[in-house]
């Protein structure tokens, strides 16, 4: 399908939308402040070394980039004066300080100029990237073309660099994000060496004319003959993202089939029930499948995002609805938990168990315990500007068009008008399952029925295909009703780590269980039963429901440390609160898999 | 009660017999093999680092110390010329190699003179309290006395710099051990100034006037405020039994009450099923209450043995059978673990689970992964020496006498003769449950009457009292038949890792299932049933029953990676063998918890 781009889709109201506005409020400018004090915006007045107290990270520019390329993205729908200056100022420092030739990157023009493109792991490429996404976005959203011209400027320098001179000390990026960038610059600027100079990056991984092979980094195999998501989650996916869109313009099949592989991989077993993925902090990483410990789950805010890219991506190429479930599943889940209810505090990892009894520190160093509390910045601060970017462009998930058919892929009350299709959605999902469809122009509906949907009516007659319910239009308004009753979730048997247990979700939001409601050190104990009943209850604090589950609880006795006879139990309510809210009041445990009878 | 030496303790069949009889034909040359073949032994000589081609270790001293205590408790039951002559060997060369003034320490003398007593956490102190243990059991077992005359040179020597010169760079061990010893050399001397320098050292530790104080090696409170086990694990019990003794010694009852503290938070709290201290390998440690994780147990073999000697230690403090029964939980699990079935490969950490599925590596490190496979000597290869000296007195567990009442601790074919009592036990324990004593000279028999033990028969007339079954004496035999039927064992509640989870113990054995016998990754899948059974299997390979026990299974299916259904299951058997004895074939998945209904 065709997806219909953001600034086609005009959000107005629901649980996506609020995220969206509060984006556009509190987190767009949070990260600015943030990004401000630390330096990092400063930076790109080339102040450095000299002038500035702090050092330029390499990766800097990135962090800078994303947070200009969501601006772009509330600027197209909206007018934001000082938003736009600020990111004017940015592209002004950009304009000045681009070297002659082309290049443009903060640490490696101020601080070490002698290491321009000297090592693969110093994100150059990465940076160059993220740029190219904010230039573009950024001419859409406003017209203006300086920030634009710019990054052609640089692509055309990259390409010659990498594609002609073979000048720079490795072939393709150490770590992945030019490629899906160049096929944007393809797609906006229909200029086709951006698009040769993706498939360079993309063929030329992991063959014999590429540096320093690591599966870390992605570049162990050609990229048609990896089957498996190995080495940094957030490298890999935005490298699969790169290769689908790749896909898409070139129509290349043994591409297609890779991608296919790497999803498979991807979303039958190295993917938390979060949508979280990377289940390391070594490397923040993939490791082995069905591998998916959730206390010592990594799950990048980043990661949750690249997975939506991608799938989106894959999308693009195939009309199934399991691309948009896992789309759903991220947004709803591990990657809105990486903002917090505030929107000015943030998560790079994302536990799905936190248990306090069990943080551990001595002379000799410290347990490895899960990130516990939301913080402002990070160092390495790539996940706050992702969130800015993915939340203003929300829009991108909702809609597609395939030839006459209107495929509604996320469901968010809306209005769309795209390829002489005009269409709105109303609907308060996920807060109810009720969503309306009304489309002119359109032949076909093709409504996606959730596969975590075991129970669902449309209002008109249809037949299912690939995921999604086709149902003829005949202009009246279709209603799809969702069963969001909440219900027990199991893991493949396959997962050491949720082994005689269950989740609890709600539609496609997964709940988690604080010890602030439920006590500390206890969340283990408690047993959902096999009568799984769950009274929802004010949804005012976090925007969805919080749920209380009629549970029994094993009870702690004095006595012996080991005993012949099972512990006793007794009749208890767990208060779950949605996953994506965790972490919004004092450290507390956290706990999202529960025993199970 | 007073406990009855080894040496006067006469072993003679059974499964502990049969352990001791391995020690004695194979694991006490395995180890001495391997100390010789990487330079521990002829370290002794001095000829280090000229002649050697490896630099002695500051601790090598001990392990070979260890070593000889072994050997010479095995001489002081049999005649071994070929291992005594080996002893006599390092006798005379820490004879000759002794310095003037008393200190004898191969690293300290030879590669860094310049650092005696320079640094706490050296090891000087702990390798001196090892050759004293060894250098009473050797005097003991042969009359020989030049190792001893050496060794109170050495602790005379010891006495003068802390307790007068207070020379040193520290004021206390850095490693405890030489606490215990020095009072055994007490204990054998009838020397007290010994007894003094144990009390110095305890008395002082964790005080102002000692230096450094970290609770890694206890040094952060006075020895009677500390009321929790904490820091390095081996230390840690050393340290209590050294208070135990002294306590016996000096009926202080401050110091008793300090150790009934300590006790009660490591057997209530802090060890794991299999009598293993020590959940983290982050400093080899203690951590939290009820933080007992299987597969990251480290629960070195020397912290079990140290539990033995603790418990034994408060045995004679303390009539109460809970004591022996810890002894009991080690003996026959995390301890012998420790040596492979053949007697010559060995544990150092041994773990309650390893799922090999979970290993990953990558280029920036691996994740901690259990031991799994057994080796024949360490580069810190303190266990293997510690297991030497353990087996070879196993019989200082068996037996006590308080005024005319004998105890019966352990169960073991045997023959005592002390304090005017003449007694026997008939038994196969743990083979079967049938456990027969027959004693002249003693009022009364009191049989241990394990905690773990629901169920059992005593064919005579008997009062419980603190865990043991009291026994009127007539003279004719007394049998106790203790119900061996296998069963499942809960741990508290407060043990998050083994929540929704049993384990199997018959009598006081720990069972483990391993991947070979069910399925490698599939481990986690067995749950142990309400309507628990279990087929013995011959004991041959392992020298215990195995055990086949039905369960259902949990079974994999294509599908997606989460279900609103719960697994399938199906009935399946579940092939168990002794937690002890895991490990002695391939590398394979293990585990001693399972799902329980």
């Amino acid at each position: 399908m065709k997806l219909i781009p953001y600034h086609q889709v005009n959000l107005r109201g629901g649980y996506l939308f609020e995220k969206q506005e509060l984006n556009t409020k509190t987190t767009i400018n949070a990260v600015y402040d943030r990004f401000y004090e630390t330096g990092r915006i400063t930076a790109f007045k080339f102040g450095f070394p000299e002038k500035d107290p702090v050092q330029p990270h390499y990766f800097w520019d990135s962090d800078v980039a994303k947070w200009m390329e969501g601006a772009a993205y509330i600027l197209r729908r909206e007018s934001h004066p000082d938003l736009e200056a600020k990111v004017d100022e940015i592209v002004e420092d950009i304009a000045r300080n681009q070297c002659e030739d082309g290049y443009f990157n903060i640490f490696f023009t101020v601080v070490q100029p002698e290491n321009r493109w000297a090592n693969r792991d110093w994100h150059e490429l990465y940076c160059a990237g993220h740029l190219m996404e904010a230039a573009v976005a950024y001419a859409e959203a406003t017209g203006k073309t300086k920030f634009l011209s710019c990054m052609e400027k640089y692509a055309d320098y990259i390409a010659r660099v990498f594609m002609e001179e073979h000048s720079a000390a490795f072939s393709t990026p150490g770590h992945e994000e030019i490629e899906l960038a160049l096929v944007k610059m393809y797609r906006y600027t229909g200029k086709k060496q951006y698009l040769d100079l993706a498939a360079y990056f993309i063929n030329t991984r992991g063959t014999e004319a590429d540096s320093n092979r690591v599966a870390y980094n992605q570049s162990h195999q050609p990229v048609r003959e990896q089957d498996s998501a190995v080495g940094h989650a957030v490298r890999a996916v935005y490298l699969y993202t790169g290769m689908a869109y790749l896909a898409k313009e070139t129509e290349d099949e043994s591409l297609v089939a890779a991608c296919k592989k790497l999803w498979k991989d991807i979303a039958g077993q190295k993917m938390y029930i979060t949508g979280g993925l990377g289940s390391t902090y070594i490397g923040e990483a993939f490791t082995t499948p069905f591998d998916l410990p959730p206390d010592q789950a990594y799950t990048e805010t980043c990661a949750g995002i690249a997975l939506c890219f991608f799938a989106n991506g894959m999308l693009a190429l195939e009309n199934r609805a399991e691309y948009a479930d896992v789309i759903e599943r991220a947004l709803y889940n591990g990657v809105t938990s990486g903002v917090s209810v505030g929107g000015d505090q943030f998560f790079y990892e994302n536990p799905l168990e936190i248990n306090l009894s069990e943080r551990f520190t001595s002379v000799w160093g410290a347990r490895r315990f899960p990130a516990h509390r939301r913080v402002a910045c990070f160092g390495c601060s790539c996940c706050p500007p992702n969130m800015n970017r993915l939340l203003a462009s929300l829009g991108n998930y909702v809609y597609g068009v395939d030839g006459d058919t209107l495929y509604v892929n996320q469901f968010a009350s809306s209005d769309v008008t795209a390829d002489g299709i005009t269409a709105s959605v109303e609907t308060d999902y996920p807060r109810n399952g009720r969503v309306t469809v009304t489309a002119a122009g359109a032949a076909r509906i093709a409504i996606r029925i959730p596969a975590w949907c075991d129970s669902y009516t449309v209002d008109h007659s249809y037949t299912l295909q690939d995921g999604y319910a086709m149902v003829e239009n005949d202009g009246t308004p279709v209603t799809v009703t969702f069963d969001l009753t909440p219900r027990r979730v199991w893991a493949d048997t396959r997962v050491l780590r949720a082994a005689g247990q269950a989740a609890v979700m709600r539609g496609p939001v997964v709940y988690c269980a604080e010890g602030l409601d439920n006590g500390e050190g206890e969340l283990h104990n408690y047993i959902l039963s096999r009568s799984f009943n769950a009274v929802e209850e004010g949804s005012d604090t976090y925007g969805l429901p919080t749920l209380s589950v009629s549970c029994v609880k094993r009870v702690a006795e004095e006595g012996s440390l080991y005993s012949n006879t099972p512990p006793k139990t007794e009749d208890a309510v767990l208060k779950l609160i949605p996953y994506n809210a965790f972490a919004n009041r004092d450290e507390t445990d956290m706990r999202v898999w529960f025993l199970a009878e």
